[in-house]
């Protein structure tokens, strides 16, 4: 176990934490916000834990290993939302802590669940750190460190598959540094462009960066009390076609800049969820269409808000908790599936998803004739026993972490609509439930032994269980041999 | 695809229907009840058309392979529930085919749902019936049949394994008939133990056969509106305990027979079932406590409800809807785990959920220490990927099947936690769900599409999805090559 390696490394994180924090502290200034000192306070205080881990823990070799980076990205997770807390208790915005934790656990695993029942009343600098944490933890913090920080590590892959969903991670190019240059280059893009298209629709400028960042972390903390509703239709279809597309796999945006066409048009992913998400929006267009005056209001309600549950993003345009039974159920049902692997978008992933049906149809062929070999195709490739073995045991651990967290929750004397959501929608780190937890409520009724469940399980969803369980086993340290 | 050989074992199911449905008509006979022809007409219905399959059907050869077992089990099923759905009708208990229909397939998958409001107007013949499909449907007809016609078909076991439920099937001897009959004889004793038992503590002879009919087949309906609470607490811990025995593997019992305690003692699934049992049972003695009077009380109310659910029985001694939500969390896991395999319980199967948590075991391991090659141990033996590939693939569509009722019931105007639990407890095969179908309810209030689909779902989960799905596949009708 190389200990050193971790320390320095996440005293690295708490640098980069520091440097962000100087963002907000940037819009108090320009709006005279009094609260915008609690960010400086925290950077400094991000500021000499970083230096304190990088100057006493200077490793004497960089070579790491799986372990090495799931206690990485574990601890770092940790580090980051403990401290991205503290500015909003310095500066009043949350009193609590507890309360303060889990709203920037919230943040940065892009969960966007608050407990927050008046977020018009906070200051823009608070706002704007609250969506910032979203487009931090999109993409991932480590992965940003890895683009931005000369040599972590030697084989720091081992970090960018801890904190990078889905089940297999592809390296765009053969150093991991470079494969996190791209992402990132491609996430401040169309980051960009969307702020760009959000301000040329007349959405002021502040409103249009926060909401490109929540949009692009597929987090979904907004800035006022009904989240997007009051926007105009332009503004929301802009935001519903981004929630789509920062739900596909980055790696196929890589491979249309290559001008790899082909390859992009046989994901397998790729069909399954665009035909998922076109499926549901239709069918709840039509369940919802009595509601709506017009056809296109109803279009449109449903593509945002299928798109916002599917992406995990959790903006809204209609109390969804007021809708039909059956639109409710697919709304649960894209809740489970989540985004594309490799994208921002939480959930179980559309790729696991697509996986797990092609293993049962590859039971179905076996229990028909025994004796065949079969194989199972994933997108153009043989799938090796590893990946379908990793997809299956990541399936059972998934649900196996939603009904815990269910149970622990029932302690809550809330109804079992709004637990079992609860615990779906953080696990999934999509944000708003069903009842209580519907996206006209917030979670400020849960105990504070209940912020620190769901907090914990948006963690567990954020980093896919794994790494979080392994990085914080004590058995780990351990000296092999 | 020997097209004759499966027409020819469902007119040998047919038959023994027959035979079984004189039963019933000899208790209406008993007890002077006119509805007693009803059966008669049924018996003879089933007469005509079993004759007419086993004459024109007459196979040329009895090789039947894995699809043909599929088939034979799938049509039997439905020609069971079809049939035995008729004196209902005929009889004036239940006037609609549809709902007739549910409750014998809720019968005979040992589900236990029940449309019926008021239950004690029932004829004692009728009450007779829709217990005695329990006691059928536990140990699986065509396991029956097996057992009693010499040689109906080669390679028998391709029948067996289609009905049995669990992940492998185990043949106890070289031969699958002696197979069947040994599992019927135990299956028979434990019965009649029972029933002895119940007699013994004063139950009445006809309510201690129906109700040991609904503990062995670990079906649930009762005869009573409050189903087991007016017996005295003595028949409720009898009760209690054969619930839990018949959730066992039988293989155990058998192994118990020959004296081969060791083998008893190493079984990971018994181990693993006995302790979440008593934890549960603990757990939710603690939880409602203070809503009984005594600690013995609430042992035994908990005791009852945890076999209940667990062993899939669905019987009740208390509205387990009014505890409070920490019980009713625990009671919706154990929906989900099920009995032992190779009992007469549904569910997914504690034997599957040890399969899962040990594979979850070795991917935590691959992941930390990616080049080791790892081997999942079960019951003392090494388990091939065929099983355990087989495990992972019906957790996947045991969970898809689950989300896809749900959707399908949310058309009910019924809120989420009623229609979540009916799917869950159709599926499987437990019969009381929570809210408006908890134990002081019915699915009466269902339509007759949503009863359909509830009755394929029960039978869908009875017979692990595959076959069933597999069985009734006209693709497989088509001859090869």
């Amino acid at each position: 176990m190389n200990r050193k390696m971790i320390f320095y490394t996440v005293g690295h994180i708490a640098l980069a934490e520091a440097a962000l924090l100087l963002l907000p502290a940037l819009v108090a200034l320009i709006y005279l916000e009094k609260s915008g000192f609690s960010f400086l306070i925290s950077a400094a205080l991000a500021l000499c834990l970083g230096m304190l881990l990088v100057i006493f823990a200077k490793p004497d070799d960089r070579l790491i290993y799986a372990k090495e980076g799931f206690a990485i990205v574990a601890y770092a997770w940790l580090l980051l939302s403990a401290i991205g807390a503290v500015p909003f208790v310095i500066g009043g915005a949350i009193p609590s802590y507890i309360d303060a934790f889990f709203e920037t656990v919230s943040g940065l695993t892009t969960t966007g669940a608050s407990i927050l029942t008046d977020v018009e009343a906070l200051d823009k600098c608070m706002l704007f750190w609250r969506s910032f944490t979203h487009w931090i933890g999109g993409m991932g913090i480590l992965v940003l460190v890895t683009a931005v920080v000369p040599n972590i590590a030697d084989r720091s892959l081992n970090i960018l598959k801890a904190e990078m969903p889905g089940p297999t991670v592809g390296k765009l190019v053969p150093r991991s540094r470079d494969t996190a240059k791209i992402l990132y280059i491609i996430y401040f893009g169309m980051t960009a462009i969307l702020t760009l298209l959000l301000i040329a629709g007349g959405m002021p400028i502040f409103d249009s960066i926060v909401h490109a960042f929540g949009t692009a972390g597929t987090g979904g903390f907004g800035i006022k009390a009904d989240s997007i509703a009051s926007y105009s239709p332009y503004l929301q279809w802009v935001i519903t076609v981004f929630m789509f597309l920062f739900a596909i796999n980055f790696n196929l945006y890589y491979l249309l800049l290559l001008r790899k066409f082909r390859a992009v048009f046989k994901s397998d992913e790729l069909w399954f969820f665009t035909a998922l998400v076109l499926f549901c929006i239709g069918a709840i267009t039509f369940n919802i269409l009595p509601m709506y005056g017009t056809v296109s209001e109803a279009v449109r309600t449903s593509a945002f808000q299928v798109c916002s549950i599917v992406s995990t993003t959790g903006y809204a345009t209609a109390d969804f908790n007021l809708w039909p039974g059956l639109s409710k159920a697919l709304l649960l049902l894209l809740m489970f599936v989540g985004g594309c692997a490799g994208s921002t978008g939480g959930g179980l992933k559309a790729a696991r998803v697509v996986i797990l049906i092609k293993s049962i149809g590859k039971e179905l062929k076996r229990l028909l004739h025994p004796r065949s070999v079969k194989t199972v195709m994933s997108e153009g490739k043989r799938l090796d026993d590893e990946t379908l073995n990793g997809v299956t045991s990541y399936f059972a651990v998934y649900t196996i972490c939603i009904m815990a967290v269910f149970v622990l929750l029932s302690f809550e004397p809330f109804d079992f609509e709004t637990n079992f959501t609860a615990s779906v929608a953080c696990f999934n780190n999509i944000g708003p439930g069903l009842a209580g937890v519907g996206p006209a409520s917030s979670f400020a009724e849960y105990s504070g032994i209940s912020k620190i469940i769901l907090s914990f399980a948006m963690l567990l969803g954020r980093l896919e269980v794994f790494p979080l369980l392994l990085g914080l086993n004590p058995l780990i340290w351990k000296k092999q041999k």
